[in-house]
């Protein structure tokens, strides 16, 4: 017997058959013997829908009037699973975040969960119970609904595991697993049987988007098991509950996995675009020069690279930003020009940043330099580079996105079983 | 300066436009420097569609797990209201019943409000704030989400204006008051200045459907103040804010009501259907051994007479009931033939009870006796006769119910202002 966290996103509960489908997933797990709690989004289209009416009422909402509205698309597909799961003989109740309670800070709209009380759910649990909870949602210090931002059932689901302590959270999702890269531009992509919560965090932040990345650190810092799996699947296809060889992938702590690839996968991200400044005052207080005003624009930077120019007077500073904020951030800089003091801002849209990701390569050589020939071997120019321990970026142009990915995932033997 | 508790229905807030019109209704009172309270319903066809899912989930569901389900309707709207007051600069936020609280008693779906708590909302008037309440839901003793019932977000405006203890209780309708009977029936019915508490009461369950039975009776008990008037009259129309004058009808205390009249108004209730039980044998117990099994079949019996027959050993008795539940109660009454001891049962559909309604003739004698006059110069002949003190009610044929109406109309001077 396990304690199992199940969470269901919007096209899984979209109508009341889907919610029927959810239930007899949960019910598998229940005639498993399972203490089982759910976690469940809004169906499919509501949330939008609500979001919509707040911005009709005002541009500017008071966001905590946004989180009463939004949380209740959850709040019904809460109360119709549980009646679905009654009908099919399963005790179960649901439960609202400030039930619970969910305790989360005040920042309404994108609030952060800082303690769930698992006592009342674990006593249901010894009942033989099933929780279904309200998910994306909680209870702030000013006892007013919390929303967790979009995406945050993920979230929720992962909160909920650590405060249960349950053995596993699996995330159903509308695919099977985590795969070594896009299968939609590289077919030989493989499903992970495991991945180690860091590598998925990279994976989740270059926009693998099974997971929302606050989920992935949560359960980075939790140690909660998360498995991720098809909800569309049949719940009673061949190895729905056979968790040693199970249908979806398993992101664990990197010592539960037995044989550690060098690489695990490879992660893109498109719509970069490349802003560089030439010839930068080389002095103390430069960067912050640059970055402040950007930052106080709301622009997201991601890559930095500095190199010292010939003259050792000044810099070259490069940075990537997303393509949409580009025109915005040149204005930035050309308004800031007298304060930072350089000679030329140049830019460039269309970019795509692609990403060699895996613990592996912590203790192994040469993981770069096999990147970079393969992709010199191919006419790929490069056009900026970053490190980290566990991941390799390179900035390249968008026309060759697909080329990099497939060249890559085929260098360091992903497409090999 | 006055406290008020504001209330509007489904079709007063059906879609971003309309809740824009309510907002500068409250907008109006808060300009006048009124402290306000605002009640609202669930999105009309919200509640409808909500209860819809319940229904598909399960035909026997939870009522708990349906409350939370269907609560979720008036929670929309008051975040909705709330962003929409404060675009107009109007200092206004959302509660939920669970968060003032609303106390109700266990029974789900159909709870019952057993205390307020109006510290909180007290305070915040003091600040300036107006409150936005969703109605029709509480907190049960499960602290869990307790629904009122279909209508019952009346009954939440007087319990709030009870609970704050409000000058008045302000409820907006698709009409603009009560009249004197129903318009479309007689154009002249006018609409009533003022009505007692039990005059309404009689008006309410009678089929008048301005207000839910439960709301009047609540008003009643805590002597709330309570004005029906038109939410489609717009805000800044003449005489809106002047309450001296009001378009609408106050439901008070008889004593508020100066000139009281004798009859205040014609209710009726279509679909009734007689049954009659000739030669029951007159017997302690025969009352018992009829409307016992009635009621265990949950059918509503409503005017019941008994006359003594004339050999004094035996009774006949006749009762009135909804016409759908006929077949019905004859097949039950023939089931329990032996144990009741009658000789037969007859039974006729499609009667309407016409009402004369009015706390005057209480001290006035020869109400009922014009009212029999009144229907024998029609030639609109009686089948059955109920009073209370405030009360005639007639039973007759179905296809004098408009004539019977406007007779009595006219002969009480209900027409004449």
């Amino acid at each position: 017997m396990a304690r199992i966290v199940m969470k269901f996103g919007g096209t899984s509960v979209a109508d009341l058959e889907r919610i029927r489908n959810v239930a007899r997933h949960v019910k598998r797990e229940v005639d498993s013997g399972h203490e089982v709690a759910v976690v469940v989004s809004a169906m499919a289209g509501k949330t939008n829908e609500l979001v919509e009416w707040t911005r009709e009422a005002s541009a500017l909402h008071d966001a905590r009037e946004y989180d009463a509205v939004v949380a209740s698309g959850e709040q019904v597909t809460s109360g119709l699973l549980a009646i679905t799961l009654q009908s099919m003989g399963v005790n179960a109740r649901s439960w609202q975040g400030w039930q619970i309670p969910i305790r989360t800070n005040n920042a309404h709209g994108a609030a952060r969960i800082l303690d769930i009380d698992g006592t009342d759910l674990i006593r249901r649990f010894g009942e033989g119970q099933v929780a279904v909870v309200a998910g994306f949602q909680g209870i702030g210090p000013d006892n007013r609904i919390a929303t967790l931002g979009r995406g945050g059932s993920d979230t929720s689901a992962v909160a909920i595991a650590a405060g249960v302590k349950a053995d596993r959270c699996d995330i159903y999702t509308d695919v099977d697993g985590v795969y070594t890269t896009d299968p939609r531009i590289e077919p030989a992509a493989r499903r992970l049987k495991t991945i180690a919560f860091e590598e998925m965090l990279e994976m989740a932040s270059l926009g693998a988007k099974v997971l929302q990345v606050r989920s992935v650190e949560l359960a980075m810092v939790h140690k909660v098991r998360t498995f991720v799996r098809s909800s569309f699947t049949e719940p009673d296809a061949p190895g729905m509950d056979d968790f040693d060889n199970p249908p979806g992938t398993l992101i664990c702590d990197e010592d539960e996995i037995v044989e550690q690839e060098v690489v695990t996968g490879i992660a893109y991200a498109k719509d970069e675009a490349q802003i560089s400044l030439r010839r930068v005052a080389d002095r103390p207080g430069v960067s912050a020069a640059i970055f402040g005003p950007l930052a106080e624009a709301h622009i997201n930077v991601d890559m930095i690279v500095q190199n010292i120019s010939e003259d050792g007077t000044s810099t070259d500073m490069t940075f990537t930003i997303p393509s949409g904020d580009m025109d915005k951030a040149v204005a930035v800089l050309e308004k800031a020009r007298e304060a930072i003091g350089f000679d030329a801002v140049q830019s460039e849209q269309g970019l795509v940043k692609v990403s060699v990701i895996g613990i592996g390569m912590r203790s192994h050589a040469g993981v770069a330099a096999t990147a970079f020939t393969a992709l010199a071997e191919k006419g790929i120019n490069i056009k900026a580079i970053t490190t980290s321990e566990i991941k390799i970026s390179i900035l390249i142009d968008g026309a060759y996105a697909e080329l990099a990915v497939r060249t890559l995932h085929s260098v360091y033997g992903l497409d090999k079983t």
